[in-house]
């Protein structure tokens, strides 16, 4: 894929049509009109993605991408560049945290080693390396543009994939030491905003361990933006640069993931920050991949907030989480299922003596 | 029950040794320290509660009380009375919104009529009616206190049942026809606040119904609360007075279930604002309830925020829900069984090369 193919690939508008149909099957449950609130609005958006009334969310996948970074090297962690690969070993065996939470839940997990410093892939990870780990962006770019090309493919392909092996709906995760750095120095490139509002400790900081994170993140910022204006920035070449700058190869990976669910009519759940920043490049880069995404929860990093409003997106679940691989986008799994059983079976106001709830609001 | 045994019950607080043991096996786990959020201190607090490391949450149960106001002949509801017997019938059948959500999930329904009014108790519903329906509390309090009390004294028996039957985790939902107009009188008198900017739609309302609702609310403080300071209100007896005067059978029921979580060593989990107002005066009238109860959503009605923050349990669920029957509860459970998974049988770092975290915030 070249950088323009990748720019002039469009999207189709989610189905609004089959939106409002899904609506009026849930005002026809016999229960309060909205009762179950933003529960109905997802069930919604993921029928218009899937264009059917009555979408499917039986199969799901998982899919997480792992990476180092090259920014490592700057003391941006607490611990060593190696749990990279350990953690995703441990993926491997469906024995870390994702792994053991989903335990006895049906989903599918697919790990990727899109660029883990590592000579060879774990075992159950499938080997898609672009490269061992990123460049020190404060030395120079993290990524060719050809790396970052490559990795952007691996995540639409990997959509592509389930796709084709009859997944309904598709949860995003990561693992990769300093990816919170990374994460945040892109959105902070992108949205202009002050890395000492937004830069957190990630997998845990001291106070002086989270000075230092601030000062890589502004100098990788001024080094990749520089004075360049936010027109220039949001331009579809402007993110691209920032993205293959300060980018990690996981979040390119899952920038792919995001695009490729608005490619082949999956919808693709939105994990923390890192996964969100993702989104964002993904809508950017090929405008109106949003319909395609659901969030999850709001997470502790301070970005969320801000990379869902420019999506648009609202998390249902609020609970602190900073753990990463993906644990809370999973968790809006088994409620979704609870949704979809009523709005599948839900007994109708036609099947009861109860007159149907009127609508006064709209 | 009398008057004097309910306001001598003494609960003992949950275990704070075992909440530490707990919180150490979750930093031993290979993730971020806290990682999981709120999910960890609610395992901690289970774990508490049940005076065990490692709590059981397999067992589930789901309680409902159904009853209706009298206050309904005021016009507070868009729907004729007769919904709660009819939708209580449908619950006994596990058809109602709640019955089908729970669909393939192992949850046991436990439905009481604890004062429908009706002549019968539809089939697969609990026979408790304490009377049928309330009184008006425009004309007059809407419970006897032996009706309050024989309510307050269902609920606790309710789980007494439970707890013999071997559930280790209870959640709440209620149904009543009028039952947002009556929790937000009582929390509105119970914590001084005023009607207008608490008072919700509830299932549905026109802009005139709201109105309406307001005044009768705002009516049935006047006459019950009257000048009466806030120090005789917060007294065990003010607290009693003003449940029975302006509440429902439900309610009273509910604030038994919250008691008896705490008697038996039960957890039980907050549904939406009626059920909230019901763990708020169980707390008021039995001081110590509140260790026992773990909060699921923050619903739509504005005084859900205001009730939890008196009980200081924070929801992790913000979906902007108001469908009732402990709907919102029940979406907590399939998340707290994949956060027990992990905690159970997650990874430590002594299984594997990776250093544990440190904690450096505390």
């Amino acid at each position: 894929m070249t950088k323009e193919e990748l720019f002039s690939i469009s999207i189709t508008e989610s189905d609004s049509k089959i939106l409002e149909q899904s609506k009026a099957r849930w005002d026809n449950i016999a229960k309060p009109i909205d009762g179950l609130g933003s529960f109905e609005e997802i069930i919604c958006r993921i029928a218009a993605v899937q264009g059917n009334v009555i979408p499917a969310i039986y199969r799901k996948a998982h899919i997480i991408m792992c990476a180092d970074n090259g920014i490592f090297e700057e003391g941006v962690s607490q611990t060593s560049q190696k749990v990279t690969c350990d953690v995703a070993e441990l993926m491997g065996q469906r024995k870390s945290s994702v792994g053991m939470m989903a335990e006895g839940y049906p989903i599918d997990m697919f790990v990727y080693d899109i660029g883990i410093n590592s000579e060879t892939t774990p075992e159950g990870v499938i080997n898609a390396k672009v490269r061992k780990g990123t460049e020190n962006f404060l030395k120079k770019p993290a990524m060719e543009e050809t790396e970052c090309l490559a990795a952007i493919k691996t995540g639409i392909d990997a959509v592509k994939a389930c796709k084709e092996k009859g997944y309904h709906i598709i949860s995003t995760g990561e693992m990769g030491i300093a990816n919170t750095t990374t994460s945040t120095a892109l959105l902070c490139a992108l949205k202009g905003l002050a890395p000492k509002e937004f830069t957190g400790k990630g997998a845990g900081l001291t106070d002086s361990g989270l000075k230092n994170k601030i000062q890589i993140i502004e100098k990788g910022i001024s080094l990749y933006r520089g004075e360049r204006s936010d027109q220039e920035i949001t331009s579809k070449g402007g993110v691209f640069e920032i993205v293959r700058s300060l980018g990690g190869l996981d979040i390119a990976g899952l920038t792919g993931v995001f695009i490729g669910g608005a490619i082949y009519h999956i919808p693709i759940v939105i994990d923390g920050v890192i996964s969100a920043v993702a989104a964002m490049v993904a809508d950017r880069l090929v405008p109106g991949c949003r319909d395609y995404m659901l969030a999850s929860h709001m997470g502790r990093e301070q970005g969320m907030k801000v990379v869902l409003e420019e999506l648009s997106l609202k998390p249902v679940i609020h609970a602190d989480l900073a753990l990463g691989e993906g644990t809370g986008a999973i968790l809006l799994f088994p409620m979704l299922d609870m949704a979809m059983s009523l709005y599948r079976s839900g007994t109708s106001f036609g099947d009861t003596d109860i007159d149907q709830y009127e609508r006064f609001d709209k």
